[in-house]
C-alpha cells in the first residue's frame, strides 16, 4: 500500500465515483419508470468516466504500474478508499435518491473547491467532473423534495432512508493525515471547511421536503480511511470485480 | 467440456449438492431461531461434503487433473450442471425449507437408486449420502407440516413459496441422453421412474400440510443440461467463487 498522500487522495474521489456509480448502476432496467431508469444510468456512466479520470491520475502517481483497471478490479475490499455513504445498499428508490442527495451536494462543494487546486491535473478533473455532478445535484435535490413533500407513504419512506444514511454524512467533513497533507500542498480544501455550506443547502433542501434533520450527528467512519468498510462493499465488489477476476486478462 | 455423459452425470450430482449446500449456508448466523441456523448449517456441510465425494469422481474420470477445488471454484456458470431448482433464491424461511423438501424427496429417490448402481463408487458415495439425506428429508417435511398446517401466516406463506418453486419440480424427472447413457450403463435410474414415487410422497405430504399442490405441470428447464440457468446462479458464484477467484493459488 502507497503512503503517498497524494495516491490515497486521489484514490479517495476515484472510489467514491466508483463504487457509487456501481451502485446506480444495479438500477439499470429495474428503475420504477423509464424516464428514471435512463437517468439513473446516466448518472452512473458519469461517475464511472469520473472513475477512470481519478484512478488513472492515481495510477501515474503511484508509478507502479497500475491503470485505473487494475485499481478498480484488482484491489481488495480494505484498499478501497470511499466513503461508507456511498457503499451502501440502494434499498428503495427513495432510499437510493437521498444516498445520491447526500453524497451530491458534498461532492459538488468538493469539486467546486479543488477547481481551485494548486494540482492543474486535478483542477481540470474537477472542472469536468463539477459540471456533470451540477445536473446530478439539480435532479436528486428535486427528487428529495418531490417525493418528501409528495404522498404520505413516499414522505414516510424518505424519511426512513433520510434516517437511515445521516450517520454516513459526517465522515466526509472529517480530516485526517492525508487530508492535512494535501491542505498545505494547497490541493484540496479542509473537509471540514464545507460542512457549513452543506449544512445550508441541506437544511433548505429538507425543509423543502417536509422532512426532520435527525438530531443525531453521530458518524460513522472508516471507509476514507480504508480501516472499516461496511459488509455491503465487499459483496459488491465480488459482482463488480467478477470478470476481471475470473478472466485477468480479458481486453475488448 | 467433456461430453463422456458419466462425467456430465457426476457434475450433475455434485452441483445440485454444492449450489443448495451454498445456498442453504446463505443462512448461517441469520436463521430465524438458533436451533434452526445450526441445523441448516449442518444439512449444508452435510451437502458440501457430497459435493467432494462427486466432484472429486468426477475429475478422475475426466482426466484432465481439475480436482473437486478446481471443478466447483474455476467452473463458470454454463459449465454448471445443477437443476434450476437448488440456485433458486432462500427467500424466507419457509420457501427455503420447502425448497429444501421439493430437492430431498428427489435427492433420496435418485441415491436410493444409485445404492444399487453398476459403478461401485457412485454406489458407494450414494449410499454414504442417502443417510444424510433421509434424515434431511425428514426434517425438511416435518417443517412443510407444521409451517403449512400452522398459523394463517404460515400457511400463506407455505402455499406461496410452493406456488413459486412447483415449476421447477419438473425438471428433476426429465431425461435426456446423459440420462439415457447412464441407464444404459446400469449405472442410474431413468428419471422418469421417479417420478410416482415423489408425487406420492409430496402428494402426501402437501395434504398433511393443507397445501394445494398446483394443477399447472409446466416445468421450467435447462439447469441440468447447463442450457440456461437462471439469473440467480451467476450472481450466486461471484460470491461463492470470490476467494479461488481473487487468489488462485491460495491453499490451507
Amino acid at each position: 500500500m502507497s503512503t503517498d498522500p497524494k495516491f490515497e487522495f486521489l484514490c479517495r474521489m476515484g472510489d467514491n465515483a466508483l463504487v457509487l456509480g456501481h451502485r446506480v448502476s444495479e438500477w439499470c432496467g429495474v428503475a420504477p419508470v423509464l424516464e428514471e431508469d435512463i437517468a439513473l444510468a446516466n448518472v452512473a456512466l458519469d461517475l464511472i468516466g469520473q472513475t477512470q479520470l481519478w484512478l488513472s491520475l492515481a495510477g501515474e502517481v503511484e508509478g507502479a504500474e497500475r491503470d485505473a483497471d487494475k485499481l478498480a478490479f484488482h484491489r481488495d475490499v480494505w484498499d478501497f478508499r470511499n466513503v461508507l455513504l456511498v457503499e451502501q445498499p440502494n434499498g428503495d428508490f427513495g432510499q437510493t435518491m437521498m444516498r445520491q442527495f447526500l453524497f451530491d451536494a458534498w461532492h459538488l462543494a468538493q469539486l467546486t473547491a479543488l477547481i481551485d487546486s494548486s494540482d492543474k491535473e486535478i483542477a481540470a478533473i474537477a472542472e469536468k467532473s463539477a459540471k456533470e455532478v451540477t445536473y446530478h445535484l439539480e435532479r436528486s435535490s428535486d427528487t428529495v423534495i418531490g417525493l418528501g413533500d409528495g404522498t404520505e407513504e413516499s414522505h414516510r419512506r424518505m424519511q426512513a432512508a433520510l434516517d437511515l444514511l445521516w450517520p454516513y454524512v459526517g465522515e466526509m467533513f472529517i480530516g485526517d493525515e492525508v487530508d492535512a497533507a494535501m491542505v498545505a500542498a494547497g490541493i484540496a480544501p479542509d473537509p471540514a471547511s464545507l460542512r457549513a455550506g452543506y449544512d445550508q443547502l441541506v437544511g433548505d433542501t429538507l425543509a423543502a421536503a417536509t422532512l426532520t434533520k435527525p438530531e443525531d450527528d453521530f458518524a460513522h467512519k472508516g471507509g476514507k480511511s480504508g480501516a472499516r468498510h461496511s459488509e455491503h462493499l465487499g459483496h459488491m465488489l465480488t459482482q463488480m470485480q467478477w470478470l476481471q477476476r475470473a478472466y485477468p486478462d480479458a481486453t475488448w
